[in-house]
């Protein structure tokens, strides 16, 4: 008997057929004598349309009464999936992150406290199945909060370490983890086994598999993730720790994936004073309403003349990023702000970088070679990042997955 | 200054735009000095749309999941809500039904036991608006609760009763209460005053302006309603105490208005033996799961042989109603359960009627005339009902009001 949690994505949940099919997926858990813990997410495009409602709403919303808004797709469809187990003769209720409860801090991006295990343990004790929405908590003030986009992965995985469970399966629309995304590189290939960290990496920047914080959680409480197609029963990717995966780093590429994020929005600010502390300026009230600042680049013509300051934010926080700047812009007294969302950060990941130069220099050479203009640039242990234009997204990805050694030899 | 709760219903709460629109009356009657607690329904078609998802996940739902699920539509609107008030510059928020708490009993048609009042004092105290979705509460269980279907208004009601409000306001899509439908009879007068008994029989019998629960409640507390259109800026119908209103029952009409209501099925039991207490062995399986038997009709074609038992209840409680009497009809020993859900209820209804022979006799003639078939009649102090079939529903209707003297001299 193992404990696990399964997790089910938007796609999973879309409508009452797939319902059915997740239920039946977590009939056959149960029928291999396994305890279950169900987190599921909004049905797909749910979570985009109560945003939606929000911003017409107000454009800049309370972030307690959006969590109030978006909250309710979770709550649907973990009811729903407790009436269709209950259907099929399981003994299944649904528990809200306030009921547990799942304590959270902050609004709209908020960060999992603590989870009680107590009711949990009762249900598992009495042969029960527990369905509990994910993305959603409650704060200390007994406020409905949600974990940001995405967040649904993280409740799971925090759960699965509340629970001290075995595993954390993730069910989704993709069957495992791919060296690319594989609509844009037919011969990428899936990925068996992946470390935290290269996951962490592929995942922030945007192989939109899994949340970053959810692998970030399981890296640190070394819960095993397994990422396996909701509709296809065949073999997925599991992210262990690097120590359970030695043996197959004789045979790994430098390069373990190329990944690329959309969702970043740059931000540039002209005729930036000279002044100490100006930039500090910036960042911090950025910093203090809870955006995160990426890729920062500041170009400084000559000591002492105003400077460009470009940076990236979440496409989700930029109106938001705007106004917060507009406050500053008088005691600062930079001369502009411009605004770009027609770029993506395009990665190359791998911990096997750490030991090899040349790998930057390899991505500039080859993204020069088709004319691509680079305009923000980052690099980690595992990583090499570019911002380019967007146009270019489908080109670079495809030409660094050849030149870094990714593609399949033929069609797997 | 006074203290008055507003409710919104669905059809005002349709959209972002509509959204706007509530916020532009929450705000005149701030600026009215006004203290107000603001209720709101979910979207028009959404908690439909939400049963129905419960109703394709498994056909004998667990109330305790179907809350879990349909509370979610007025937690939607009531954060939109607030977010929109917040825009106008508005000191509002929301506070769900578990958070104040709004205690109940029971699950899918919940009753109130109680109200806590005091964050919304609190809220009073610091000039704020509170805006709280109608339809939800929480058992003591710590479960969410909903009041069944048009529970809003008995929320709004139910709070205006523990915030000792001055009034409370009921902003729907009619500009008030008529004498009967006017989509059936264009010739049907707007009623500037009813009485709660007058208005609890023309909600019991369809006329879908306020729900049943909601009245009731507001009589016990004495209470003043207003119906009042969301869309159009003029009168709307007070609904107070027969004390209120001696003053124009000079002028009263005998009858005050027909109603009408599709929301039942028939039921027919045949061959049930004439044995003492098969009649409450039927009942009583169907009392306790919280099913409304509205009209009883009984043949007994001679004494000591089988009966034909017809009776209604609502179409919601059909399929559980027929479960449950599935459940008995070995013991009872009845031959078979036949349903039919193309039936009418179509009611006179008026204070007047108490000192009034012939009304019922006025309704048999009037329906016979047209060869309208009665299936089933009740009546009270107050309303002769009759089940017809729902085809006639229109014509019978139009032909009750003209022969009432009920039809508006010209045109108002």
């Amino acid at each position: 008997m193992a404990r696990i949690v399964m997790k089910f994505g938007g796609t999973s949940m879309a409508g009452i057929e797939r319902i059915r099919h997740v239920a039946s997926l977590v009939r056959r858990e149960t029928e291999r004598g396994n305890q279950l813990a169900v987190v599921v997410s909004a049905m797909a495009g749910e979570t985009d349309r109560l945003v939606q409602l929000c911003r017409e709403a107000a454009s800049l919303y309370d972030p307690r009464e959006y969590d109030v808004v978006v909250a309710s797709g979770e709550q649907v469809t973990s009811g729903l999936l407790a009436i269709t187990l209950q259907g099929m003769g399981l003994n299944a209720r649904s528990y809200m992150g306030w009921q547990l409860p799942i304590r959270a801090s902050g609004h709209a991006s908020a960060l999992i406290d603590h989870i009680d295990a107590d009711v949990l343990e009762r249900v598992f004790g009495e042969g029960g199945i527990a369905v509990i929405p994910g993305f959603l908590g409650v704060t200390s003030e007994g406020d409905l909060a949600t974990l940001g986009r995405g967040g649904s992965d993280t409740s799971a995985v925090a759960l699965a370490a509340a629970l001290k469970a075995d595993r954390c399966d993730i069910y989704t629309d993709v069957d495992g983890v791919y060296t690319t995304d594989p609509r844009i590189v037919p011969r990428a290939r899936k990925l068996a086994l992946v470390t935290y960290e290269e996951m962490l990496e592929l995942a922030s920047v945007g192989a939109k598999v899994l949340q970053t914080r959810s692998v970030g959680l399981a890296m640190r409480y070394n819960m095993p993730l397994q990422v396996v197609s909701s509709f296809e029963d065949k073999p997925g990717t599991l992210i262990v720790g690097d120590d359970a995966i030695e043996d197959r780093n004789m045979e790994r590429n430098v390069i373990t994936g190329i990944a690329h994020d959309k969702n970043e929005a740059m931000v540039t600010l002209t005729g930036l004073p000279d002044a100490p502390g100006s930039v500090a300026a910036i960042f911090e009230p950025l910093a203090e309403t809870g955006v995160n600042v990426d890729m920062i680049v500041q170009s400084v013509p000559r000591r002492g003349a105003p400077s460009v300051l470009t940076f990236t934010v979440p496409t989700a926080s930029l109106a938001h990023s705007v106004a917060e700047l507009q406050k500053v812009k008088e005691t600062i007294g930079f001369d502009e702000i411009v605004t770009d969302t027609d770029v993506v950060k395009v990665s190359a990941v791998g911990v096997g970088m750490r030991s090899n130069a040349g790998i930057a220099a390899k991505m500039f050479k080859t993204l020069a070679d088709r004319g691509i203009n680079i305009l923000a640039i980052t690099t980690s242990e595992i990583k090499v990042s570019v911002l380019i234009p967007e146009e270019y997204m489908e080109l670079a990805v495809r030409v660094l997955h050849t030149a870094y050694g990714l593609d399949a030899e033929d069609e797997e």
